[in-house]
């Protein structure tokens, strides 16, 4: 197949180019790098299948030249993921996440792509009733704009799917760790380790009850469906594993990799920012009947979170940009 | 109270505004006069409690200006009301609905003012799997543009009222009837039958089973509650009756009402147009419950087909525009 991946120089989106090189299909990267990295890319720059384009996805007319009717499918990656500043800066998730997809769907309808696989986030589901939360839980509340304008996005989508004859495959993430990882908890925690190793300062009381999944699990499961789709036009997967860990199991197994012993600083009570969710942990059972006996997640999260941490410990330069917070 | 009523000039916002008066609330109402008309506030326009000012929603600047903080509450119902043309044009949704409900929020959050009550649609629960539909529905996947615009308004504003400490409250509708209907299958088939008694073209089969609720019952119901708030900060409430009816009892009674017997001339298969749901029929029980013994729906659908024909064939001015489909 003939892929074109948004954000592509981004954590996941680098990770998915390397996997679909890796089956042989041919890839179009683009990323406006506003947080995606270069050298993210320097492995997939070396095959013959991998072409990069830097451009942003707002701007339509440089999208509509990149992306013609010789595509099989577009990744929609891009997005920003700064879950936590989304009360800081509404408009970022409006437009970043909602109005590009819009662009991104537009740009397709113009050349006639007909598939769009769109990571969207296990925030949808706001405040779940249901946990762990199958995809058809009850109808949510949004308590963030980030999750309100993946949303969106997926509304958009699937509307666009029955408009306009398209098919989406829909990913509904926990969060990602391993390599290349640059924006969350474990990088925030190694960065201020690195700084001063006898503090460590933890928004929320460290109980919050969080689900992960390593990278390299996560797109092999966004490759094998594309070998294996969905029969339905539009379709939905939770995408994480079946176990979860707190924030304190995650500082531990961070702290016993760096070999430090700090002091812990909580503050901001159970939940560590507005809209921050106190677990979010999913049902996958759809993705493992989907993929039965061709895919399972292969890294548990406490391997996942040290992996992370070594990647960051051999990779200390990914410090130096600001762009984190915490 | 001060209320800002968005879409004042509308069918459901003018209703609106004259039923706010005679509660005695102080009401600015705006509206960009596309589609709204002047004159369905000639009531309101006499009323010392009243004032106008013609702006469009998206100018954001504008907009701040009227809106300030002697507010104490924004009904925001402006929005591009066109379900059918969705596929046609499908930015209006995205602008008109979502990306202007985002700037109504934006200038509540710069003004201080708190509560917003948002006029959405029952087109967001998509292809129901439960109906009667509850609000707690299963997680919907999206058929229409307008339904999947709307449903990105609500994610904002549930995000609004916890990211930033504001009150909401949604109202899923079914299609409104009554006094200033200019929209819809009703104001379709009179303009028709007015120009060719003898035949009637009708998109779908006309089993299409529908909902229907006098707009003098539905603004009465937004009011009561403005007056027995809910206690809860983001409160969704469907908005319906418990009948239903199918296109061709309504057209039975459209035609007995205008003394004419039409060839019907069907076509476009069980539904009438892409994006289209069959059946449109909500669960009200939580609005019942919540307003017991102080609003309950007076009248019927078929009463409520028939006094809006009656109206419609009294101010035959309203077919001299364009704006209408099928």
């Amino acid at each position: 197949m003939k892929i074109l991946v948004t954000g592509a120089a981004g954590f996941i989106g680098s990770n998915l180019v390397d996997a679909l090189l890796l089956e042989n299909h041919t890839v179009v990267g683009i990323d406006n790098l506003s947080t995606g990295r270069p050298e993210f890319l320097n492995l997939a720059s070396k095959h013959p299948n991998f072409d990069f384009k830097q451009l942003d996805i707002l701007n339509r007319a440089a999208l509509s030249e990149v992306l013609d009717s010789s595509f099989d499918c577009v990744c929609h990656l891009a997005a920003n993921a700064d879950v936590r500043r989304g009360i800081e800066a509404p408009f970022r998730d409006l437009e970043q996440n909602t109005i590009a997809t819009w662009n991104v769907l537009e740009a397709m309808r113009d050349s006639g792509v007909k598939h769009i696989v769109f990571t969207s986030t296990g925030s949808v589901y706001g405040e779940a009733e249901v946990i762990p939360t199958p995809e058809n839980a009850p109808f949510p509340v949004q308590t963030s704009l980030y999750g309100a304008s993946k949303l969106a996005c997926e509304a958009l989508i699937s509307a666009y799917c029955e408009g306009y004859n398209m098919r989406g495959t829909v990913y509904r993430f926990v969060s990602f760790v391993g390599d290349r990882y640059t924006h969350g908890h474990i990088y925030d925690f190694v960065r201020q380790l690195l700084r001063s190793p006898d503090e460590l300062r933890i928004l929320g009381d460290g109980s919050q009850r969080k689900s992960y999944i390593h990278v390299s699990d996560g797109v092999a499961a966004i490759a094998a469906v594309l070998r294996h789709p969905s029969p339905k036009k539009y379709e939905v997967f939770n995408l994480g594993t079946s176990e979860y860990v707190t924030v304190n199991d995650s500082i531990a197994e961070i702290c016993a990799e760096m070999g430090v012993c700090p002091e812990r600083l909580y503050s901001g009570g159970s939940r560590g920012w507005v809209g921050d969710n106190p677990f979010i942990y999913l049902d996958c059972s759809r993705i493992r009947q989907h993929l039965d006996h061709i895919w399972a997640p292969k890294i548990g999260i406490l391997d996942g979170v040290r992996m992370t941490v070594r990647y960051l410990l051999t990779n200390k330069h990914l410090f130096d940009a600001a762009g984190s917070v915490q």
